[in-house]
């Protein structure tokens, strides 16, 4: 693991690192920010999951949340969106390709290769984690945006002994059904449409899988709401399932880092009780 | 004046604006976060001035002021550092021509047409301000980093009747003792040196200038800290004249939005103490 940049930060360190990753099969960069509690222990992890067209870097400078993980000491770790670099697959829309991973594990070609975010956020960044920094790797939770709600929430579902509280912004919570998932999920897993369920937070609770709570903030005037990002569909799956909840709907707020910061000391607040619980 | 974006964050607006300036002879991008305060009258105005090759944007993306702009119910306004354009003139170097306007009115060719952003800052923006927000322009404040801090600390100097309080995060504080304003003052303003004086924070205070008090952050880890920030000069010149600083050297903190942001909610809170008083 290399050292890209260190900065003190809200009395604790945010850094940029890079490693090899065997599962991208690519240099892989990410950002942690370390509190100034980990100076007197390992403190529990919070993942972020960013969006379309994002690196870690987006939310490290515009989402507002070293201030917040510091009064409650929590480490926060930022990934990429999906592998980058020549001789990687690619395309040319801002919602296929590098920048659009959609945390899953490609299994149709030419992703196949490159395409395991999946694999990568829930297996081996924690396996870099752990010995590298001052984490407890027995309380972790997981938010994220957009592509990386979606990202948070189905990861949480899969996994819910692994982490401890989920959240997201802005998420999208249906993508079978809308056109993000609908251009990505047939290139990115083929045609068969049991495998796009196990990448789709609504259908995951559909068919069995819990979490025992979601926190969701969403704006009403984000302009992908109505054709993308469809809150009811989570709200009606949660409702179904007996999942609590809470989905705050944010009048005036857009998609952007604008809203996403205005609300993530709320979400960081929101985890650090359940981490420490 | 034109609204370029507008956006929704921390229960106020954060809007991008352009206009044709008189004294800058071009088009100027400035942002403004208008504080959910504004709805029930004028809110007092702090002006923050940015620092080498920054633009507005800088500040707006990493700057972390929204949520203590909100709080304390201040209209934070943040100018671009120069004019900028075809046909304007400018040097290659970062240090000198677009993205470095030193905050003073240039005399010298090829500066002279454009480089007006001392009478930009103090009087068009301010004109621009008073009609198009809710401003109360009976309270203004004015802080900065950097080159934008020697923007404040000068401008302030010089207009103790206009802004309540001044405030800086690692400012120069003496250019004409240090390599960036012996580069850009001879050729702003030519062999004049006592047109230099007038924008030096240290010379303007030896030569009697005076503000009541000035608050000043600076990381103990800036990479510019030595060769051209110089804290001492300013604190000597303070010592000297009775005006009461505030230098607080903040340990393992770069010259970077990771230190601004930091104490960012800090200089909001005492800004707006003195605004309010």
């Amino acid at each position: 693991m290399e050292t890209i940049s260190i900065n003190t930060s809200h009395g604790g360190i945010q850094g940029v690192y890079r490693h090899d990753s065997a599962e991208c099969r690519c240099p892989m960069t990410f950002a942690v920010f370390t509190p100034p509690q980990a100076a007197d222990g390992p403190c529990p992890v919070l993942y972020y999951l960013s969006g379309l067209t994002c690196t870690h870097q987006n939310v490290m400078d515009k989402g507002e949340y070293r201030r917040a993980a510091a009064e409650h000491g929590v480490l926060i770790v930022c990934p990429d969106t999906s592998p980058r670099g020549n001789g990687i697959a690619n395309d040319e829309a801002y919602d296929m390709g590098q920048g659009a991973g959609f945390y899953l594990d490609a299994t149709a070609d030419p992703w196949a290769k490159h395409f395991r975010m999946y694999s990568y956020v829930t297996r081996e960044l924690p396996q870099l984690i752990e010995p590298n920094f001052f984490a407890d790797m027995t309380r972790q939770s997981i938010f994220g945006h957009s592509m990386g709600g979606h990202g948070a929430l189905t990861i949480a579902l899969k996994n819910p002994d692994t982490y401890r509280s989920v959240s997201a912004f802005a998420p999208i919570v249906n993508p079978i059904s809308v056109p993000w998932g609908q251009k990505a999920f047939p290139a990115y897993l083929g045609e068969d449409r049991a495998l796009w369920r196990q990448h789709d937070a609504a259908a995951l609770i559909e068919d069995g899988h819990r979490v025992e709570e979601i926190l969701v903030d969403q704006g009403d005037k984000d302009q992908f709401l109505t054709e993308q990002l469809q809150p009811e569909a989570l709200e009606a799956a949660c409702t179904n399932a007996g999942i609590d909840l809470t989905l705050n709907m944010r009048p005036g707020y857009d998609h952007s880092y604008f809203f996403i910061s205005t609300f993530m000391e709320d979400h960081i607040a929101w985890h650090a009780q359940r981490l420490k619980a």
